[in-house]
This record gives structure tokens, C-alpha cells and sequence, in this order.
């Protein structure tokens, strides 16, 4: 048997509690093993650990599987009748049989010998206190990003001298601010509505000083830019009535040059009451103007307009836990997405998500990490992270032609077995973002742009677009993917055919339960090997085909069924880049 | 390559901060694997995430491995200048070059590929308020278990007629009660000096029904069998005074059936202001004394006289939090052991590590686990867990015969790759307990008995042994490996001996530095497949030796040294289950 090939352990998304009764088993092993068994049972069944108990489980063959490029997913669902699980497993290849335990694997002779340890792996107690909990109306949402300053003017006669006309076509820069505001954005509620969406996701809106607002001054107070306290609590109380929950954006990783902490902070020196408040090594120069590699303090990045904030200390807790507080309280938002959500501390995190879950149960904490998150989603932290691996791996197959369907199948196989279940059907799913090129730049090719969009709109989680992506909108990397959503072209023919395009992959998404189950898998009935070709199943075992053709030929489409969504299929064929979505 | 062997994430022990400097990381590989390089440096090095920018790391050659049985553990330590960290590894075999990142393999190729996404290995700040820390203290402790009821009776002319006549020899029953105190610890802590000993763990004190006192009555009073409140102060003074320090039992999992919010629930059942302490599925039937396996309650294992507190109730947390604090305050007590510490909620034990480390930060909370305690041990629950795997795996290694000298190494490797070196350094080592028979009775051979201590004193962490073990007590399972301490039979010679044998292991760790060191390897300077052989170094590079004979032939030794312990050596051959150690 191939040992290496084989890992299971009882932590994090191996193994762990779905709810109060079921607990969720997942191991790998080497593509050699054919018939995974566990023998399972109450580790007190035989009397209490470390006497002369001789224990002996239930058989049971664990069927359900996933393809990962060098090992098998394996995975069950056990009922543990007094919330305490004992068990090994029974590994058979076509020739050998293993019994693999905590510390290793034993032979049948082994596993009979007298006397010998049997170090089983144990699920001591599925406390609900521990259990990983995500708010259930996540799965069912669509998002929509907005990047404020530049989706919509909803006060263009008050624009001050500050403010650009509004550009509806070409770059704009860092230092642009269009006049963008929450205004607007309330006016476009019901547009956003008919597009089917049901969640914002705005980016920063308490003041700052760049247009981005990710440089905050001032945590309490909305930018007068973008509109006051009476605005904000208009814009949710209307999305609320239609349907449209709100998710903003906090910035606790650092703060802008203008906080007053900060200010405090450059005045007092070591001095200051705040002194504790951020990361400082050399007081004497952090009145500096420069990139922080010189560590006087320490910043986002290097940007010394971001003096990063010591999320160790209780007191800079605290204040932020009142922030959020505060926040839900005057608004009543739905969701908190916390830029760089990886560099504040754990312990930040976990008091974060006491405090406010204490408030407002089902709000949604949302954190930004490019990479494997698991760590922050044990159940304590966040519910989700923008999930940035399943973007990376959709765009390395459309770009990477050595890659053949079954790379396609093992990357969204590794993306959902990351995490556990509860963190899956709430992933913040997205192409690209205002820290990204815009999707239609990756390849500007409008086919391909459709086929990514059905990947995103048919995988467990919760689909997000950004701004403007239901219009094909262009747009390089930061600043360029920040362009002006161009409103007064939105009514021509090419928008409107692209936007009813759109609305066609929200409402199957609605509609079709099954693009937002767990549940899928990989058939392989094309030879075509860049044909990528998953099913969708729902509870009821109701399904959906997704079929993309990311090849250089034509594929000659299989089977029947009712078409829901198309692009280059003629009812036979389906062309270089073709897209096709059907109940069957 | 063999794929299915490489194996890293940055999470629990494959990655983490030993300090606020240190970032070590581990890497498991196959044997193919003949180089392993990281590439890494700071994440922003080259621009914001997400960005256009090209990130190139620093490339650095990791030398130190250990050997698992079927894949080596690769280890480094890196200093990351801003804290935080980004990495790759480079792995050569002897034909080929492969690039690991966290979402898979990639040729030059590939790695060299305009556009595609490098989904590299993420520690985006190494926070002071997450470190693991662990107190410091521990490494060097001697740790003997004492059993109150069966230890030493202070005060046999108070003996009552429930008091069973102290028993040198024979077995005990958990009926009987022999009236070992407080004050007969208080009387043999010369005698625990003399022999070394600088940590004593005592089973449960407080008060219970039973001698073994797993069900506590109450909390917050000494059991009068044993002593009161003002002689548990006088042993822990007396203790510390010797440089003894002293651990408690804490058993917050379940309690007994007198603990006043229990009867208070037998009397008012559902309308109990303590229904919520417990986990109770049927009260009609709560007073119905047989097991538990009808559920009307969950309890410890199915014994209905120890019903199971609920440990996710904000109220429960509470007040074992205050019932530790008052530990701390009235006695001054260094450690605390947590009964069935894997059963108790994560949540509690959060709570408690919180409120008993502001108390006294270098206070060591021990959880009683038998399995891979990953999950405990990251730095906001335990300090540590008693080491059964090492138990397990070395009793196997001297029972199964099959076991060849390697499959030693790749025992000891597993239990030291497990978990993070802080709590590595202070890990529980034990090879017996009140829950297992005595290390005496696995195989009742005294060198081989000694073989198996040898190695407990001279691996990581802080070993104990289990009162009665200086004289090689004997006992089978629980009830049997609870029997009285002869100390009238004390002096004898063979006795004496045996003291004199135990104190030269227990000097031997004290006074050699490279005993308790994490550092260790195992050369292969033997043919004989069951010669233990290992190396123990510390920081400077001194070097004990430890070569254990477990085969069934004499073998020569080699090489000199100077003898710190010998059992079966004549200055040449090591006998049949011989030991010896030397510095060199």
C-alpha cells in the first residue's frame, strides 16, 4: 500500500461536528486503496480507557469520494449516539489489507496481538459550545461589490472643486475622487434588485483620506464624501425592504495618518496614551515621511499612511468590538468583511466574534485571506474568507493549456475540502475584486468571461461580482479595475444584452437549488480533455450539468435535458468556449 | 516525486512562532526526496498582493531532518524581518525539480509562466498575543504522582472504623479506604527530596464519596479524610520550600452525585436553577440509579455516579474559573491537571487558561489526553498533555518483537513532530498511572523496567513516575495498580537499591543538561536491529549517548565515554536488556 498517500487526523476539516448529532469523517489515502472501512463506536463501549478493555467497533464502508491529484477523499457521516466517537480505519487495496490507527498502520496479526496499544483516533465530545456555526442565509445570497467613490454620483449637483466629472470610459488613478456616494447607490437599488441581487458588499465608508478609504480617520463617523449617519441608515433600511442585505467593510488591521490615536501618538511620542495602541520600535523617527522598511513602526505593507494597529492589546480590542458594536446597532448590517484579515491577531478575532455574535446571531464575518484559511475557521473567528484559491485555480486552468479537466476537478476538489461544510456553504466566491484585474481583462475574450461566471454561479458558497462585471466592464490592475460604472450608457443595446446575460446566471442560481448545494461531482463522459463536465445534486437528488468547453475544438454534446443557460451551443455541438448548463 | 509524501501547511506544529522572533517551519517529504530549499521572504516585498508584482524569495537550503516510517520531517528556523512571512519550497530528488506551493506542484514551467497565480504558503504576522508560551519551569522538573488514599497515612492513631489496616503487600479494592493523607506527604517530602523529586502530582483531594475521589462532592473543601485546608497550605509551603512544586487534580468534566447543584436537580428537577449545569435528556427518570447508556443523562464513561457537568454553560465556566482562582490564592499551587481534559469544552478551557494565567502567568495547566492532542495545544487551552502515545509506543516497542530498531525512531519522531517544541519542552512523559497497570507488571523484568525509565529520562519534556516506582512496585489494572507504599519495608536493601537506582536516573536528568534538551538523533552504528541507539545534545553541543540492548544477543560496544548509567555492561558487552548512557 502506498502509506504516504494516507492522512486522517481529528482536528480541523477531517474530522469534526456538522451539528449536535453528526459528525463528518474525511480521510485520504493513495489511489492503490479500492475499500476504505471505519470501525467505530462509544470509546467507553468496552469500559474506561487504559484498563484491560478490550474494544471492539462498528463496521461500516465509507463510500462517498473526491478526486485529488495523488490521493482519494474519503468521506461519512456518523451519528455518535452519546456525542463521543472511537475509531480506525480498515484500508484494502487489491491485495493487502491495513488497519491504520493514530500512530500508524498495524497488520491483522498486529492488530490481534495481546497486549498491543491501539491507538484509535478519539472525538472526545461534540460540545456545542465548539461547534462551528455559519449563518444559514449566506448560501442564499448574491453578492454585489461596490466600490463607492466610483459606482455612482447620486449628487452630481453638489459636487465640490475636489470631485473629476464622472469618466465612463478609460483609467483613472489613485488620486481621482468622481463623487461617488451612498446616495447613489440607494438610487440604484432597484436596479440592483432587477439584476436579483440580495447582498451588498460596500467597500470602506468611514472617513479617510484617500478615495479608497482604507486609510481610516475616523471608525465612527461615515465619510462626508460619500454622505452622513441619516444616509447610510436610509441606504440599509431601503435594501432591507427589497430583499438586499448589507456587508461593509472594516479596516482594523491599521488606520490612516489621521486618526486621532495616531495623531496623539505623533505628538506625545511615548507618552501618549496610545503609545500601546500601534507597533513601534523607533520613536524618534515616526514623524518620517517614507516606507516603514527602515521598522521605525510597523505599517501595512510598507505604507507609512497605514501605521498598523496593535491588535495584541486589550484596550485597541475593545474599542474595536465597540466600533462593530455601534455599527450594527445604528444600521443594523448584515455582514462585516475585515480587510487584511490575516494579520490581526487571533485573539482579536475571537473576542470580535463573541461580542458581536452576542449582539446580532446570524451576522456574517467575513475575512480577507488570499490563502488557505483554516486556522480562522475553526467555528471561533470567521465564517468565511474571500475565496481567493478557487479564483486563482479557475483562472490558472483557463490560462494554463497543459492543464487537462481532471487539473480543473482536483483544484475545486481542493478548494472544498479546505474547510469543513458549514465554512463551504458560505465561502465569499468571487473573480476578481478592487485588489484585482478585472475578470474581462484576464483574457478579454467574452465567451470565456460567461464560462468562469457558470463556475462561479453553480459551486457551494455565496457568488460574488463586482461592479460593473454584468456589463463586461474592463479594467486593469488597481487603480485601473476601479473604474467609473458609466450609468449613462447603461440603457444601450450591448449593456442590456449583457446585463439580461447576467441576470440569467443570478436567477438560476435562485431558482435551481442545486447550483447552491454541496453536493457535486466529476463524470467523464467526453474524451475531449479540456471538456469540463460537473453535476449538481441537490437533497432531493435533483440535478444540473455544467458543461464548458475550454478547449480548441468542438464538442458533440451527450444526453438530454432542459437547457438553462447556453452560450456557442447550437443544440448539438458546443463551440471553442461554449458554455452549457441543463437540468437532467 | 513521490507527490503523496510532501505534506505542509501553516498551521499547528508545521509552522508557527517559537518566539516573537523565530518562525520555525517543517516540511514532510518522501525519501526520494533528496534536497529541500525554501524560498521565502516578506510578503509586500514586491508589491500589494494581488498586484502586477513579480515576488522573488530568498532561496535557503534545509538541512536538519528526522526520519518517519515512510517520509521525512524537514526542519528550519526563520527570522522574518516585519514578521510575517511567504514561502515556497524547492524539492530535488535525484531526477527531478518540483516547486510546492500550498495549492500544489508546479515544473520551472510553470513556475516560470507569465500571469499564472503562485499561491504561495502565508504567516502573515507573527502576533505577541498568539505566541504559544509555556512556563518555563516544567523542563526541569521531576514529577511524582501521588495517590493520597494510598501514599502514607500521617495520623494512624486517628484511624476510624472505616480505615482498612495499611496493606504492604497484595491487592487493594476501590472499596477499601487505608487512610493516606495530606499529612503523610507532608511527612515524606525529605524522603521525595532526597530522591530528586522536584514536582509532586496528587490525584483529587477535594471532597468525594469514593477513595480515588474522581467524584467530587465539593469543590472548595479539602476531603476530611485527607486533611483540611490549613494542612494543604502547610504541604504546599513545606514543598516549595524544599523546591518542590505541586500539581492538582481537577475533575470539571463530570461530578459526584452529592455535589450540591446535582442533588439540588434530583430534588427540583427541571425547575432547578441548576438544570442548565448538566446534561440531562430525561427527567423523569434522573434519579434511577444504573448506567447511563438509557441516556437519560450523559455522565463520565456510563457510570451514573458521575454525572457530566455541562462545561459549555457561561454559568459552569464561571465558577470552575473562581474554584481554580480560590486553588491559587489559598494554596499557592504550580499546576493543575485537568480529569478527562479532552471531554470539557474548548470554550471552557479558552476561559480558564485566560482567567488563571492573569492570576499566575507560569501556572502549568496539564490536560489529561491519550491521543493527538494537536488541538489543545495551540496556545490558548493547555500547556501540555500526558505524553500516553510515548507510553503506548514504548511499551509496544518492548512487546512486539517484529518492531525493529527503526520503527523506535519513528515512534519517538512521531510524538516530537505532534506538536510545537514549547510544548514539546514541557510535555508529561509517564509510563504509568493510577488508570494503567505499573510499568513493573508490562513485562516483570527490572531491566527491562529500567530500559524504559532510561528513556524517560532522557527524552523532551518533564518525566514522572508514578508513586511506588522507586522501589518497582508491582500492579496490575486499576484497582491493583492502587496499592499501599510499604514504607515499613522501606530500608530494606533491596529497596534501598532500587531507590538508589531511580535517584542516579533522576540526578542524571537533573544534572545533565542534554537529558532534557529538544535535541536528539539516532545514528546506526549497531547492525543488531533492536540496539536502541540515540543522541542527546543541548545548545552547546555536549552529548550524552543512550544505548538500549532490546534484542535477544549480547552486543559490543563501541566508542568511549564517561558512564552516567549502566545496567547489564561489563565495560564492553551490553547483556540481554541492558542500558547504558554515557557522555561523549
Amino acid at each position: 500500500m502506498e502509506f504516504t498517500g494516507v492522512y486522517h487526523k481529528t482536528s480541523e476539516q477531517m474530522s469534526y461536528p456538522l451539528d449536535e448529532d453528526r459528525l463528518i469523517v474525511n480521510i485520504k489515502t493513495g489511489y492503490d486503496v479500492k475499500q476504505v472501512f471505519i470501525h467505530y463506536g462509544d470509546p467507553y463501549e468496552a469500559g474506561i480507557l487504559g484498563g484491560k478493555e478490550k474494544w471492539i467497533g462498528k463496521r461500516e464502508e465509507i463510500i462517498y469520494k473526491k478526486r485529488l491529484p495523488y490521493q482519494i477523499w474519503w468521506t461519512t457521516t456518523l451519528f455518535p449516539e452519546y456525542k463521543r466517537c472511537k475509531y480506525y480505519f480498515e484500508l484494502r487495496t487489491e491485495e493487502e489489507v491495513w488497519y491504520y490507527f493514530e500512530d500508524g498502520f498495524l497488520t491483522e496479526e498486529q492488530l490481534q496481538m495481546d497486549g498491543r496499544m491501539q491507538q484509535c483516533f478519539i472525538v472526545p465530545w461534540m460540545n456545542p459550545a465548539d461547534i462551528n456555526r455559519t449563518p444559514a442565509w449566506v448560501n442564499d445570497t448574491i453578492w454585489y461589490q461596490i466600490f463607492p467613490d466610483r459606482f455612482c454620483n447620486g449628487t452630481p449637483e453638489k459636487n465640490g472643486n475636489d470631485i473629476t466629472p464622472w469618466r465612463n470610459h478609460g483609467t483613472v488613478t489613485n488620486q481621482e475622487k468622481f463623487g461617488g456616494n451612498l446616495e447613489g447607490i440607494r438610487q440604484r437599488l432597484q436596479y440592483l434588485q432587477e439584476l436579483g441581487i440580495t447582498g451588498i458588499y460596500l467597500n470602506p465608508i468611514m472617513e479617510a483620506e484617500s478615495n479608497h478609504k482604507y486609510d481610516t480617520t475616523d471608525y465612527t463617523k461615515i465619510d462626508p464624501a460619500f454622505g452622513n449617519e441619516e444616509m447610510m441608515k436610509a441606504l440599509c433600511r431601503e435594501a432591507h425592504e427589497k430583499g438586499i442585505r448589507i456587508m461593509v467593510d472594516a479596516v482594523f488591521n491599521h488606520c490612516g495618518r489621521k486618526f486621532a490615536p495616531w495623531v496623539d501618538v505623533l505628538e506625545n511620542g511615548k507618552d501618549s496614551r496610545y503609545a500601546d495602541w500601534f507597533m513601534i520600535e523607533d520613536w524618534e523617527q515616526i514623524g518620517k515621511r517614507a516606507d516603514t522598511r527602515d521598522k521605525r513602526f510597523y505599517s501595512f505593507a510598507f505604507a507609512d499612511t497605514m501605521p498598523k494597529l496593535n491588535t495584541n492589546n486589550e484596550e485597541v480590542i475593545e474599542y474595536f468590538c465597540k466600533v462593530c458594536e455601534e455599527w450594527i446597532q445604528k444600521f443594523d448590517i448584515d455582514g462585516i468583511r475585515f480587510d487584511v484579515g490575516n494579520e490581526v491577531s487571533h485573539r482579536f478575532l475571537k473576542r470580535m466574534r463573541e461580542h458581536l455574535k452576542a449582539i446580532k446571531p446570524d451576522i456574517y464575518l467575513l475575512g480577507e485571506i488570499w490563502h488557505d484559511a483554516s486556522q480562522w475557521l475553526q467555528g471561533d473567528e470567521y465564517d468565511s474568507v474571500m475565496n481567493y484559491p478557487l479564483l486563482s485555480g479557475i483562472h490558472d486552468f483557463f490560462l494554463d493549456k497543459t492543464m487537462k479537466k481532471e487539473g480543473f476537478e482536483y483544484m475545486v476538489n481542493r478548494c472544498y475540502t479546505m474547510y469543513m461544510q458549514q465554512n463551504n456553504d458560505v465561502l465569499f466566491n468571487l473573480l476578481d475584486s478592487h485588489d484585482t484585474e478585472r475578470l474581462m481583462n484576464r483574457f478579454h475574450n467574452l465567451d470565456k468571461f460567461y464560462q468562469q461566471l457558470a463556475i462561479l454561479f453553480t459551486l457551494p458558497g455565496s457568488p460574488c461580482i463586482y461592479y460593473g462585471t454584468e456589463i463586461a466592464m474592463e479594467g486593469a490592475h488597481d487603480p485601473d479595475c476601479r473604474r467609473c460604472m458609466p450609468w449613462s450608457e447603461i440603457e444601450s443595446k450591448e449593456n442590456q444584452e449583457k446585463i439580461a446575460m447576467m441576470r440569467k446566471l443570478i436567477m438560476l442560481r435562485r431558482n435551481e437549488k442545486m447550483c447552491r448545494s454541496p453536493h457535486f461531482h466529476f463524470p467523464d463522459t467526453y474524451k475531449n480533455d479540456r471538456c469540463v463536465e460537473y453535476i449538481k445534486l441537490d437533497e432531493e437528488g435533483n440535478k444540473i450539468e455544467v458543461l464548458l468547453n475550454a478547449s480548441e475544438e468542438e464538442i458533440k454534446v451527450k444526453g438530454n435535458g432542459k437547457i438553462l443557460f447556453a452560450r456557442k451551443f447550437d443544440g448539438e455541438i458546443l463551440g471553442v468556449n461554449g458554455t452549457l448548463i441543463r437540468r437532467i
